[in-house]
């Protein structure tokens, strides 16, 4: 199956943040690639760096604007999109969402974040109401896609869930980046965990994944910090956890994977983890802490 | 916390492999370890490369020589020791064991391995019954050790459960090795998926890990392979998963490693997923498939 991502910085301005997003789906369709990816909030600065009431203003529902435009775009290149919105479900009740367009310009599906990060310039918690989807593949044309957001990443539960629900690959749009005020060996190694514990999943349920982060520097509109700079390095790797492409840090940039559906279920054989699970004790898993 | 693992080859000489561990114990000890892991069935070959029913003569129960042995040096050395046995627990009954020594002499708790491989070369599951003790960690006098074995490795559940339950490090005795008949790619992919597996434990749960493998080659009896080299790289991690010191894959090799027991605590403020885990959401964690 052949992949593309789209890595980018976000402005203000979000008729130019989508239309450059539709403009990059058009040139990667054009080259083939029968699944594209988004990162989370493509259609907006990373407004989460403060809580601010105003925000709410740039929510959408599930048949808003973007999810009207990537449909449209989804149909006229004949391609499945993963694009990721702040959504309004209803007043006083938002989400972090990822949708899925299906081919024909339909809605394939939609995952709401399940876990919710809250910590200085990432104050989601005041957004975001925690998913109640639960860790759901979305069925598609290309296959079932195991779509989970930014800090699900950290949970190794969330992509356990999706594969033992029939996922065919992870996907995570994600938007994460360095505090300037760490130095170069804590930044590698905040960047090197965040690439590890993804791979993780990948070995662990031996499954693809694909992971797509935003670039570039964003102000702290309160000025509180220096903003966060988004780390970029979106990257993709094998279901036996091998990266196999692996984007810059501070560039826009697309990719296109040529991803290896069939080798899930060889390597489900070869490391047959799925087969040893130990469901009889793994009960505790629901508890917050085994006291 | 100064820990102490050691690495080594062994030989169809269970006595020359005791009194070899006993030596290296000694050692560490004169050097201020508090703690001291040892490598999986430290005391015989990897006798699971055939399923033969002698092997299971080598099989020792919970206060055999073994043991027994590692408890006195325990309270010579005044250390804690990590060590694995062959367990006869009753006939018919066998288990692959980790054992806990306290450092007065006393056994501080044992772990039967709860996940059991199988697979050309690795035949477990005609020997060991699968473990029935839970992921419950053991406590001592240094703190309390979420000791797991081998294929517990590849199960991010083991790591998560032993963590809910108030582990202060996870701690592996293992055995795995290389193919001779895979090419250098192969091999170097399965020890970094290896590492990869493990260092995520240690981020998922914001906690230190100590893995300790056998090297050396071992010959297949059987003679249908080329028997296993056993690829070492023991290491040890921090409680955010950066590796602190790695092995040879090829050497007999004692380390000492300085643990700061006191950054799983802050690591968890900075990244805190104990606080946002979905136990809401997690039930079907113990299903076989979801169908």
């Amino acid at each position: 199956m052949k992949v593309g991502l789209i890595q980018h910085s976000n402005s203000e301005d979000t008729n130019e943040n989508l239309s450059y997003t539709l403009d990059q789906i058009d040139t990667l369709a054009q080259q083939g690639v029968q699944l594209i990816v988004l990162q989370e909030l493509h259609g907006s600065l990373y407004f989460c760096q403060t809580e601010s009431q105003h925000h709410f203003d740039l929510a959408e529902s599930l048949d808003g604007n973007t999810a009207s435009a990537l449909a449209a775009s989804a149909k006229k290149n004949n391609v499945v999109i993963v694009g990721s919105i702040f959504e309004k479900r209803g007043n006083g009740i938002y989400h972090n969402t990822a949708i899925v367009l299906e081919s024909d310009g339909t809605l394939a599906g939609h995952y709401r974040k399940m876990h919710i990060p809250d910590d200085p310039g990432y104050y989601e918690k005041y957004y975001f109401t925690p998913g109640d989807t639960g860790f759901t593949p979305i069925k598609t044309s290309i296959g079932t896609l195991g779509v989970l957001v930014c800090w699900d990443q950290w949970f190794p539960e969330s992509a356990r869930l999706m594969a033992l629900a029939g996922a065919d690959i992870l996907i995570f749009p994600t938007a994460i980046g360095w505090d300037l005020r760490d130095n170069e060996e804590e930044k590698q190694r905040q960047l090197d965990a965040w690439i590890t514990i993804q791979r993780s999943h990948s070995i662990a349920n031996n499954l693809p994944l694909i992971s797509v982060n935003r670039v570039g520097h964003e102000n702290d509109p309160s000025k509180q910090t220096d903003g966060i700079e988004f780390w970029g390095n979106s990257f993709a790797c094998d279901a036996r956890g091998k990266v196999i492409t692996s984007c810059s840090n501070n560039n826009h940039e697309n990719a296109i994977i040529e991803i290896d559906m069939t080798e899930s279920e060889q390597q489900r054989l070869v490391w047959p983890y799925f087969r040893d699970r130990r469901i009889d004790a793994y009960n505790n898993i629901t508890k917050r802490s085994i006291d």
